[in-house]
């Protein structure tokens, strides 16, 4: 493997001021990282280059029959100027477990984590630093044969983009509503719902056009096979508070496996807090609901970091959780994992990488 | 809706000679269509126009959301010079249904049969005249926002390519060899299984190196809830001819209803042989493999038109079907579907719609 080759833009774009309010992946940085694979030849010639438009044949492999992978992770930095990723190792993990599920070559770890910290290094000054904000990151895959039949590609095309962002949500850290979902299905067992590919999401945007409709922000999925288990969010896992007690859906081959739901776990377990990672029946979900044991719910994902549940709905009934307000637990997590993210506070071993 | 602008090619590529047996999807004709689509304005521009690379944004959706639909059908040129389309109104009916699903704004039918005349009626000296070939035309659409967030696009973009190709398997009409999958799962009710989008198809793809690996040149699909019933090949729909009567799966929500399919079965209504649509369990399947009573099994789809299957494979049974012939019926259907999309027999009412 050779270096990654860094070409700088000679016409650097305008950055997005403080005055307004970033939104969520509308404004893309100076570069882009780049690096291609073609059979019998592996990942070649990565570098990091002006962000630019990709040429494409229209029979490209991708607008076809869907071999896509993408991941997201964050880059913030601290009040000493210090550039810090947030556990790259459980994305680049996740990304090649989701490639080989997706018949798409792994990628070198080391090379992917090098090419994260090259590209983020390069376009350090567009990392923002009011609260709430950061730089958004975003590696994917696409199959670029211009051929017409289904097999897996002969050549991708890995890239890495980068995004200021602000609130994944309008709504910022204030709870949001949601829809449990028994129409549609995201995933079953057996198919593709543990990946992180484009497939799963295209999947869930009828169901979402119907619950912002009603308005909801977002879909709880049920399993689709008894179409009576929890699964998640589509953007995020999900957490409940029941009794004392932290409880999410199992890993059980059909949800992602969230890297913001592995640190909650974490941080659980550190604090001695009782955590259950098991099947949970939309029945139980009801019932905790109307009896007053439900204290608290919230999903995670890297996109919101920690998002409150104001309300569940199924069905006819509806569900509010804390009254409009963020359960104290919540609100700790939050601090907590954008404290660690911040560097503001020190966090299990591992899960700040610097970017020098 | 203004008419459709044709801008012809200055530089037209060389043909495939008849010297060389054309393969599948891999050549591509002078011309395309476009057309594209803005909320509030709706589909606008459509265009016949030199075949070209597209400039895409890194983060155009269909990149990361795998919003995107696809179509297939045939265009055919008869001994008197007369180009045939076959059926085009199912695939415009099913490209809709399709674009329902996956939140894609529907497309004017007309515009659509109209789009497809006027770039087959533009490359119609690349349709192919020998035995088993045929000018395949690929409609798509994509999702073309430039944003990264989960919902569906503001904007998107209509194509339609065209490729000349030969027999889809390098096998011809020479007997397939099936592999009944039991790990893997296509698609779930209430998931995207009727939709012709991609996500169904790098879902297939694990599951394809599993059986080619194998010597299998398939993968026949169960239902993701039972794991028991059969549903369909990925690229074609499956026929079973048992004691005499053709039966194949019903479309239960999560099979892609094929336009050879309909035909098929439409022909047996004509042709006075008892054809049912019904649930079949793969015991049912492998019990009439080893009993004898599997008289003929085939495979339907606009690429391959029809496959005769020579072995089913399920766990250690493996089921020989026919003793390496086509059979009979499955023969009859292949002459007289490929003969009415020639013209040379006269098919049911509206089957065949000429391009002039």
């Amino acid at each position: 493997m050779q270096n990654i080759r860094i070409e700088k833009t000679t016409c650097p774009k305008e950055k997005p001021g403080n005055d307004n309010p970033l939104t969520f992946g509308t404004i893309f940085t100076d570069h882009m990282f780049e690096m291609d694979y073609e059979v019998g030849k592996g990942w070649y010639d990565p570098r990091v280059v002006p962000y630019h438009k990709l040429e494409m044949e229209p029979s490209c492999m991708v607008f076809h029959y869907g071999q896509e992978m993408f991941e997201g992770l964050k880059a913030y930095k601290t009040e000493d100027e210090r550039v810090l990723l947030f556990r790259p190792d459980k994305n680049i993990e996740r990304a090649n477990r989701s490639n080989s599920r997706l018949c798409i070559p792994e990628i070198p770890e080391d090379v992917f984590l090098d090419a994260l910290k090259a590209v983020v290094n390069v376009d350090q000054d567009w990392i923002p630093t009011k609260p709430g904000t950061s730089l958004y990151i975003r590696p994917f895959v696409i199959a670029t044969d211009p051929f017409l039949g289904v097999r897996p590609s002969y050549t991708y095309k890995f890239m890495i983009i980068l995004s200021p962002v602000g609130a994944y949500y309008a709504s910022g850290l204030n709870p949001v509503k949601i829809w449990i979902e028994d129409e549609y299905v995201r995933a079953v067992k057996g198919g593709i719902g543990e990946a992180k590919t484009g497939g799963n999401y295209v999947a869930s945007l009828a169901s979402q056009v119907k619950a912002h409709d009603e308005g909801y922000s977002q879909v709880l999925w049920l399993d689709g096979v008894h179409r009576k288990y929890i699964e998640e969010v589509g953007a995020m896992n999900i957490f409940f508070k029941i009794n004392g007690v932290v409880v999410t859906p199992d890993l059980n081959g059909s949800i992602l496996p969230g890297v913001t739901r592995n640190s909650v776990i974490s941080l659980c377990k550190e604090w001695g807090i009782p955590v259950e990672e098991r099947q949970i029946s939309v029945d139980e979900i009801v019932k905790a609901g109307k009896n007053g044991t439900m204290e608290e719910c919230f999903g995670t994902g890297t996109a919101a970091v920690i998002s409150p549940v104001g309300e569940l709905r199924f069905g006819d009934d509806r569900m509010p959780i804390g009254g409009g307000k963020i359960g104290e637990l919540t609100q700790k997590f939050y601090d907590t994992i954008t404290g660690i993210q911040l560097g503001e506070i020190s966090g299990p071993e591992g899960w700040i990488v610097e970017v020098k």
